[in-house]
């Protein structure tokens, strides 16, 4: 079954194993290699690193051919990573990659989504992880720019390798043909208006999450925003050791 | 209703509003100001930074005094944090505390945590941002060494301020007195034998995750795991800035 001289890449999203994004995903990385799919059986946006920690989660086999298997699985992303590494590959996989996401998770997004939440897991187990987005939200997005992008990144990780600790958080804006791709730092930035309050049929207020992102550093042409709204595609390496080691120097004093 | 001498305190946690741990917490840090707490109305351990992006959620009011107000919500304690700041707080908290955290969240437990997602919130939206865990899952720990070295970095913090995009990450052990609090970075590590399958009644496969963290670095006493073992609180300067800016410039290369 395994063919051990090509690459084995395991594929998620965070919108579910029936999304338009991931069927294009599919087509554009499995040609690189053996490919296992593990991806949530619905949508789970905005799951961030979320894992199961009270339920136990369930997996079915979809679809099996010589080299492509895809399962969906009742959990997170992180959830398919874990169960994906752990009872679904035969050895640990050389690439992984998540997306392509119905939606930017550029700038602080990489917080929220669960799309990088997985690329963030992948990372912590030592496999190179890669998140694919599209700055657009619609059911019926193009995804063949991203498509094409994210298998030209795809090439370089399995050619080059990652160092350890670091994944990558790739943005593709919704124009037909980007102008290239920038190497990109994380966007300071956070939401605001955040909710929409609303009556329910008992006339009791919810409370729906909305928002507009503010952008902190609009002007700095190093920021993945910036890529995006000038037409690039954006490429920001994250690093797992959130350790601010500058600081961690200078507090030494409040040790006690 | 409110005093502006006084400083504005947000509490959450991801155990729920009646876990143990937050009321031990509330008597801990509420007397340091004005409190208000917003918390999940039940379990959200392992939710990360994750946000209520398909469905509404819903606050109720639970106890109202002159300087503490508790709310439940019925999203994750990230949503808590958005909703506190957006429509409870009447102008941005100073200060905002995370747990006490029934089970520790050192290490790479900053992903999947529900109490650090908080703080990342919080540290987003330009609070500063304390997360509190005790390494004890038991329901009936002893949260009084924890709340008063959460209570010691809570004056700390209101004394000095954090920089712009720094939160802190507290982890307590579980013994009587500790020796002191050390100035720590994130270990890393990852999570092994994830996963324990049983059978439901109908003879169907689930899946429980479990496992045990690998620590990658357990020689290094600058590490928060090495604290923890060593009787010692471990206090994490966490950057919410991911971007690897030595690997970005390395990157460049990659760049069409």
């Amino acid at each position: 079954m395994a063919d051990s001289k090509k690459p084995l890449i395991l594929i998620t999203n965070d919108d579910g194993v029936n999304a338009l994004g991931i069927k294009k995903l599919i087509e554009s990385i499995a040609p690189l290699g053996e490919t296992i799919v593990v991806a949530p059986e619905g949508p789970r946006s905005g799951m961030s690193s979320a894992i199961s920690a009270i339920n136990p989660i369930r997996i079915s086999l979809l679809r099996s051919e010589e080299n492509l298997k895809i399962y969906s699985c009742t959990g997170t992303p992180v959830d398919c990573i874990k169960i994906g590494v752990d009872r679904l590959s035969y050895r640990k996989p050389d690439l992984l990659v998540s997306g392509i996401n119905h939606g930017s998770n550029a700038a602080i997004c990489v917080f929220y989504s669960g799309t990088v939440g997985a690329v963030f897991e992948g990372c912590i187990i030592g496999i190179p992880s890669l998140a694919v987005s599209l700055t657009d939200y619609s059911p019926d997005a193009d995804f063949s720019e991203a498509g094409r992008v994210g298998n030209f990144v795809a090439k370089k990780i399995l050619q080059n390798g990652l160092p350890e600790g670091i994944c990558l958080n790739l943005n593709v804006p919704n124009i037909p043909k980007v102008k290239g791709m920038k190497i990109s730092s994380q966007t300071p930035g956070r939401w605001t208006k955040e909710f929409e309050e609303m009556k329910d049929p008992a006339g009791r207020s919810v409370y729906w999450l909305t928002g507009e992102f503010f952008n902190q550093d609009p002007d700095n042409i190093d920021n993945d925003e910036w890529a995006l709204a000038n037409g690039y595609a954006a490429l920001v390496p994250l690093r797992i050791d959130m350790t601010d080691y500058d600081f961690m120097k200078k507090m030494k004093n409040w040790e006690k």
